[in-house]
Order: C-alpha cells, then sequence, then structure tokens
C-alpha cells in the first residue's frame, strides 16, 4: 500500500520504518524537506536527525506534508499533538478525502513542564478535532497508548497486550486493523466511535506516571477479561 | 484491624464484605443509619438494599460516618465522587487525623447522562483535593480502575492483573498494599506521590468504553513489562 507518514519524530521513524520492511511504499511527509534534511543534530530526545535515518533506509521518500499525501492510499498522523491539525491542513482537506488516518497524536501540553497536561479531554478529544476538521477523511485513532518501538513491535514484550481502535468508519477501523496486525498486534480492541478516543487519550497521564515508577517506557496495557 | 467503609453502595458493601471475611472488624458508615436501614427498595443499580444486605453480614455493623471513623484505625473511603468530600467532614477532621485513608472514589459527574465526565482533572484529583481537606489523613488512592467484585476478588479473573497506588506517606501505602494483597492483588504499582492520582482517575473513561465494547464490567488493567 502507498503510505504516508507525516511526522519525523521517533513515532514517525518508527511506522515509516517498520511499514516499509513489510513491503509498503513509504513517504514521510514533513513541512519543509529542504530544513528536515538539513538538520544534523539529535532531536530534543536525542534521536538520531532524520537525514541520517533516511540514509539507513533508502526505500523511505521524503516529501512535503501535501505531495506525500497527494500520493498515498493511507495516511498516518504521527505528529505531535499540537503538531497535528496544523500538518493536516498543509496536507490539504481534497487530498485527505476518502483516505484513512491512522491518527496517533496524543494532546500534550508541555507548556507547564513535566508531566504534560492535555489540551483537550474529557468533553472533547484530538481525535474527534481531527475528524471535525477533515469530514471527509477517515479517521482511526490508535496506537497512542505505547511508545513507538512498542507500536510496530509489540511482541517485544514477550506477552501479548492490548491496543486500542476508535473511528466513526468500520471499514477504516478494519484496515487499521489488519495493519496493526500485521505489526505483530494480536488483540486490537474496538472501543466504538471517535468519541472513545477521549478514553484513550486519557491514558497518558497513567502511562506518564508509570514510565516513572516503572523506570522505562517499555511496557503495555492489557485488557485482562 | 477495626476498619470503617464510608459508603453503601456496591464499593461499600464489596469492601466491608470482603474484610469481614478477612477477619477484620468492619462497621459501614453513613448519613443516617435509620433511613439506610429503612430503605427496603433496590438501588439504582439493581443492587439489594443494605438492610437486606447487612442481614446476610450479621459481623458487619452500621453507624454515623462520624462514629464509624471515630472507633477504625484505617478508613475505606466508598462514596461516589461528589460524596467523598462532604462524607469525610461529616466523619470529622479529627476523627480522621492519623488514619489510613484508602480513597476508592472517582470524580464522575453524571449530570450529562451516560458516559459520565469528571468534574476534576488532569491539573488536580479528586484524591489531592481530599488529601488538602484533610491534611492530616494519610490519603492512599487505590483500586478505582477496576469493578467492585474484582477489587476484592482479582483472582477470579483467572489471570494475573494490576492495581495501582498513589500517595504521600510510604508507610500509607506499604498497609494498603498488604491489604491489597490480601484480597488476592499480586501486581500493586506505587506510581508515587498523590498527584499520581490524576493518572488512575482518568483511566476511568477509557474503562467505561471498554466496559460497553466488551459487554461486561469483568476485566481489569494488566501492566505488561
Amino acid at each position: 500500500m502507498k503510505i504516508a507518514v507525516l511526522g519525523t519524530g521517533m513515532v514517525g521513524q518508527a511506522l515509516a520504518g517498520r511499514l516499509s520492511e513489510l513491503g509498503h511504499d513509504v513517504v514521510i511527509g514533513t513541512r519543509d524537506p529542504q530544513s528536515t534534511l538539513a538538520r544534523t543534530e539529535p532531536d530534543g530526545m536525542g534521536n538520531p536527525p532524520v537525514s541520517a535515518w533516511l540514509q539507513d533506509h533508502r526505500a523511505v521518500g521524503l516529501a512535503t506534508f501535501a505531495d506525500a499525501v497527494a500520493g498515498a492510499e493511507l495516511v498516518v498522523n504521527a505528529t505531535s499533538g499540537n503538531g497535528a491539525i496544523p500538518a493536516l491542513e498543509l496536507a490539504g482537506a481534497d487530498n485527505l478525502a476518502g483516505k484513512v488516518v491512522l491518527d496517533i497524536s496524543n494532546p500534550l501540553d508541555f507548556s507547564n513542564g513535566f508531566p504534560p497536561t492535555l489540551f483537550v479531554k474529557d468533553t472533547d478529544s484530538l481525535g474527534e478535532q481531527v475528524q471535525r476538521a477533515f469530514p471527509q477523511a477517515r479517521v482511526v485513532k490508535t496506537l497512542n497508548t505505547l511508545n513507538a518501538h512498542l507500536m510496530v513491535n509489540p511482541k517485544a514484550l514477550g506477552q501479548e497486550s492490548s491496543v486500542f481502535v476508535s473511528g466513526d468508519d468500520a471499514a477504516a477501523k478494519a484496515t487499521v486493523t489488519e495493519l496493526l496486525e500485521s505489526f505483530g498486534h494480536t488483540d486490537v480492541i474496538d472501543l466504538g466511535d471517535i468519541t472513545t478516543a477521549r478514553g484513550t487519550e486519557m491514558l497518558l497521564p497513567v502511562w506518564l506516571r508509570l514510565m516513572g515508577a516503572l523506570g522505562t517506557p517499555a511496557f503495555n496495557f492489557k485488557i485482562v477479561r
């Protein structure tokens, strides 16, 4: 499948790399490819610059948000929370129309330091904001409840765990579920319509505290039943 | 141990029954014991009235919030979210001083129907509100992330799952952890100080959506790592 991955950070790299490895035709979307390629310093989290990552992943392309999405059948939104809607606006509503948007973004607000708070919650969610802003896109919120490495390699935990899908379009959720299963996920729980993204986005606060308590991001929620 | 359980609903009954079964000396606290005993109809959730429940649990006492807490070494707050601080005020700050308060309450707001929203979240929590209102109480937020039956019988799931403790007092958390282990919990995760209750209280929205998606409240979170 032709897939655009929006965002050049840890999540974007993890998704793009794994999708490419699985044989998909992947293009990373960014605001300005030239300035993205010109960055030679690690990012704030210590990750290598995208330019170096791309040299190790020659099959993955780099393009503007608009060009990446125009050529794609499916779009992965791996931007930071407050970058999600601006990135999708640059991608263009017309380019997004009819396409599955696998939305991983979380509404984290770091403006008051760590731990971050959520800039939308409880009575609304970032997933819903994205769906409202792009009503012709087929938004599926998923993978926002575990770390980037485990999103695409859940078997690395050595035990089964769970992921969630939220969205209004059943066929889009089926497409996303198939992708998740191709990553190794074995328990994909359909929570319901896009309003259920409120639930998974509000998992972030306990996820962050668990990372602190456990001293590692290498964990995931399993719904035991 | 002498234990006061505040609240006569499903959670209060589950905790009081199990603690009594384990040999503790349990008194349920309520606003007005006479009117509590006079209720002969099932509650809004279809649970039998407390009067009937007490006839099946002769070892469990019933008293005012203040009397129950005055005679107790440990207090379980099993009131509804918006009833928590009023109940504890009736119990009395002096009666609570120095005591471990195992706080199960969740800040659920049903005023706009189902699913409920949270009346405090993200930058504060009900656990913190309780601790601030009763600074001499040793508040431990726990058990608010699973249903009443599983709180006290986690082995009923047939697989291990996790519970969390949040609180400022390490000795109080150790006491509560011991109680939880006596119920059958095998993975009690200490998230940190009482501010980490924001994380577990914000689990409620996804818990409620999971109950809808799975068609049962008989599930729990396990932190796989």
